[in-house]
């Protein structure tokens, strides 16, 4: 297993769903920050089950405690130590899985792969282990507030409902002002009720998270093997339910020919500084950001857990059927927008710190 | 700077595609392994300029030399040193744009992040560093076949011609009959025909290609943040010119519902082995190998020289024109096949000896 | 700060003296192994304060608390957190200092380096985050129990009191009887007596901790770098208030010819093994295991804290006189040893890990 | 194996004594560094075999040859790449040993770990391979002498001959004027005289090297694990033949008192600085420099090739007699000088760049 992440704003994050409780260590976050806990706290609120009726009942609070790093109100420089203790664990919710995969969860894999595994709610590979990232990026984001970097991700799309403006023409703020965390608000409530809906027919579906990353000065990013673009993927990759990730014209770009595709420089009147006419791609060239924004998409898909009965077998190879039970999310996305800010903005905090050995 | 790929299975790459040479150290391949040295030289062979009318005309053997590691065609354990030589360096070319931004390309970013560059011929950022990652890429084939592991991409889209045949419908084998790598041998003529037609029009074009690999047993990847397709992904992304990367069902499985997305197991009655009866999860469950076919998607852009006349600046900010000149692949999906494969292996083979370390 | 150590079994500590509390994660421990939890309290009873009068009079009860990684008694493959909560804090006790440098401590170079620091007793600098390295250590000796592996340390040197005899000759087991933990019972009162004379002194006197491992096979250890006892030398090293390490013939070998320094290889008839007749190698060759035991020797300063005035400076580069307050190890030797013992077990751990990569 | 060291600056060696070449790879060196050529080769000078009477009588030139990294006399940001041919390789005479194991060398183990092994000179557990270290260490003092850091070392013991004077009554310079390198003349001579006893009786001796480093700011090293003295101690240890590390006080200051042993600070009138009136420290504090001098000995066993018959046993476990052949160093600290250099200026580059990211 490998829980640790950066190489020099560095994670480690620990916890099964139904153990004592979930956490991360930052190490390598700089000494001096001033730590805004109120917006670490309204961070894991963002992503906190329990939050509409399109999302998980759960009830927990994922009240966070500090437990080392933070000293009279500023880093230290040394590990920070943040845990969220697990209260709502209903162990017995979750008692009729232990002997069966669970399809399309990590049920056998994990158990092929260590021979043992704890089968209450998904153990480590459920997607509260994410809460302790959302914790963690909130710091990230503090560290880049610093140096003028917003992050900000929104729901583009929910099953086959696809927000198709590209993201200069939207308001992004608008996506916090809704249940689903799309920006355009008519969208948002046809994404609400399809979501709705998937969820009384006891099923899920899937999605698509953007992402925008403005402020981000030229220079960022490791090439050859560390590209900002590389590093963001992983990043997003590592996030359950991921399947997808490109950035700046993606997938999408394939089709074009170079001299539709390539951004022209230009120096802007204004500030001198060296722009580019167009941004196919994404803010990053090398490896390393241009100073454009960087913007990219995340593809979901939908949960693995159904309210509805499914075939599969048991820890002895015998066929079951796996009754869906228990409190899940019908859809991943809105709850994912936190999580992809928070792996994003721990992935830029590494390389603004990379960076610092760039040149003599 | 990060050179350095991998945790157990580490290589190393250099070179700038105007020095001296290229190359890259394989530390931590496992003892004992016999190396064939003709395979090495044939997937170099793969990826090397000049193969047809539609890749770049440079000549460059790239014949790679042995510095250490091997002794009586044996790995030793040791660091497995492998160069190859820059031939026909024609710096001339380039000499136009040493003072130029070229559009799309690292030149600017380069500059920006160090404050000096090699402007012949893009230097480290060439995609000419791929070819140390193919040497690797073999040796760690080599040591994937010994378990049964074959790693296999082809070409599956072209501009707008795209290949939508399921792999397993395909004989992928028929890729490497043609200049394009795809399999489908009729679509492999149009896509000819339209990279060719691009290169007399002076443009470039994007791409996709495909990778399969079979044979992995389940337990290869090691979660939370090194999940198999996390890693796979970052790899990938790693390579010049590529926007995206999909594994499984990918961007197209957010369109659907879990109950039509989820993998049921069954067990094979032949080899008494946990199967699934469809595989939307791309072989990979939880970020560890399930035991069916790996299969993922990486797109490229279309290559950013062209040989046109575009707008841009240069270093001290005025406007310049910068004009297409050397000679240059209008298309990089064909050669970027073996590089595909190589990234692939070079990843499952680091995997396989982290798993060995995963239980008591 | 980088608080993580380990390639495969790592670990990763957190915590200042005088916070919530200290504790640390191990990410990479195999799946499946028994915890015995009353022997890892064991081990952090050996370290905790209080043992006897020689030792700080502290109360701290050092009980640990598993957060994640533990399931139905055996390690899962996640990360193992383990916390100890900070009881006996007594700030007061330290508010004098925090405008103050006391002699031989961190706080300059902290205050330096991060340009904060938490003045409470040492803050993370303090030797109470070995607390979090001995429960690490403990886990990664009943990972090497399962492979015949023990190490023992024991206290060979109190200022100029030293045990001349080879540790072969040497009872190990009696260290634990007497409060010094020297398994010579007559010498072991002497230091005793010389503590506890330095101790009423209100001064503090070094010494030196001897470690002996055995049962490692031949293999362990990954050359160039990451020698053995390279591992070995830094892990003890970044003890606190260590200012020496050697292995087998040490310092003393310098002063040797080769003819009567090497170790000359026979069988050993019984087992058929290849043994060495002397062994001042310490068990390693190259950097690697050779299956003899392995020995080596730590050096302790005399601990800084002293009940006597100093002169020293304060924050704003004033003159002050620091005096000794708290309660404070008057030689930390006696304590030193289970940490020793932990770094070694958790760099054993890890190159066991490590080997299983190392032939195909 | 790990041939690979650093943090940001980043080294990975390659290489076996009789194969083609040896070399090293540099990645993170900031760019912009002026490369001074000449002064590399210097260093591989002070190193290279051949260079007096009581060195080997190998003729290795240890020419070296850049690869990649350096352009228009700078460093790119790019990997460095450093090669250096092996001329000298009379493979012959080596032959005899190729089923035998050499007493005290690596042979044994080498095989034991991978199985094979490159019996050529010791193959890759050569102290052939630290010239690349030396290489790599001579651009870390380059970056080092721009921060106003110097790196000296001499040759303080051989034998029982030692050199007791501090090291700040010593003419550091005199060191480079003799074959021994130590800069006392007259105990220079009767060192010279031992070690040639020495070889006339086809045997070895140990020694010992000192190091000092002045002009480190306070602020360097990264507590806990990676303290300055914890990564320049594993750094020393893995060099070949390398028994023993302290610094500052070392195993001598265990038989102080605290009183006798800490450090007072007080602040220079001249510069306003906060400095100590003793160095027991050894200019480390924590962990981290205090802006003393920093000043270490490293201890080198007798080495294991000698020119005496020794019993041993032959890969088959039939005993043997191994006869010394070849051309060999008697005492191997004159020619160590320069590694233990460039091992404390690797060390200290890493930091100074790790040391960027410590505060906001």
């Amino acid at each position: 297993m490998s829980s640790t992440y950066g190489t020099l704003f560095k994670i480690s994050t620990f916890g099964e769903s139904h153990g004592a409780a979930i956490g991360v260590i930052i190490d390598g976050c700089p000494a001096g920050l001033e730590v805004d806990t109120a917006f670490i706290q309204s961070e894991l609120d963002r992503r906190k089950p329990g939050q509409s009726r399109i999302t998980t009942q759960r009830r927990e609070k994922d009240e966070f405690q500090v437990l080392s790093g933070i000293f009279e109100g500023k880093t230290e420089g040394t590990p920070i130590s943040l845990v969220i203790w697990n209260e709502d664990q209903r162990s017995k919710d979750y008692s009729h899985i232990a002997q069966q995969f669970r399809p399309s969860h990590a049920d056998y894999t994990y158990q092929q792969k260590y021979g043992v595994r704890d089968y209450r709610g998904g153990g480590r590979s459920s997607a509260r282990e994410t809460a302790a990232r959302v914790a963690a990026g909130a710091l990230a984001k503090l560290l880049l507030k610093q140096q003028g970097v917003t992050v900000q991700a929104y729901v583009s799309q929910v099953g086959r409902l696809k927000l198709e403006t590209p993201y200069q023409q939207l308001e992004l703020a608008k996506a916090e002002e809704n249940a689903v965390r799309c920006p355009d608000p008519e969208l948002a409530q046809q994404m609400f009720d399809y979501i709705d809906e998937t969820r009384k027919q006891g099923d899920s579906v899937g999605g698509v998270v953007s992402c925008v990353v403005t402020g981000v000065p030229a220079g960022w990013g490791e090439p050859v093997f560390d590209k900002l673009h590389a590093e963001l993927g992983k990043s997003m990759l590592s996030i359950n339910a991921v399947k997808g990730f490109e950035y700046g014209s993606g997938f999408a770009g394939t089709e074009l020919h170079g001299s539709e595709h390539n951004d022209q420089f230009y120096v802007d009147e204004g500030t001198g500084r060296v722009r580019t006419t167009t941004n196919h791609s994404g803010g990053i060239q090398g490896g390393i950001s241009n100073g454009e924004d960087i913007y990219f998409r995340v593809a979901f898909k939908p949960v693995a857990t159904i309210m509805q009965d499914q075939d599969s077998v048991d820890v002895n190879g015998n066929p079951v059927v796996v009754s869906g039970k228990g409190r899940h999310d019908p859809c991943v996305v809105p709850r994912a927008v936190p999580i992809v800010e928070a792996m994003a903005a721990l992935v830029l905090a590494d390389f603004y710190l990379r960076n610092k050995a760039a040149k003599v």
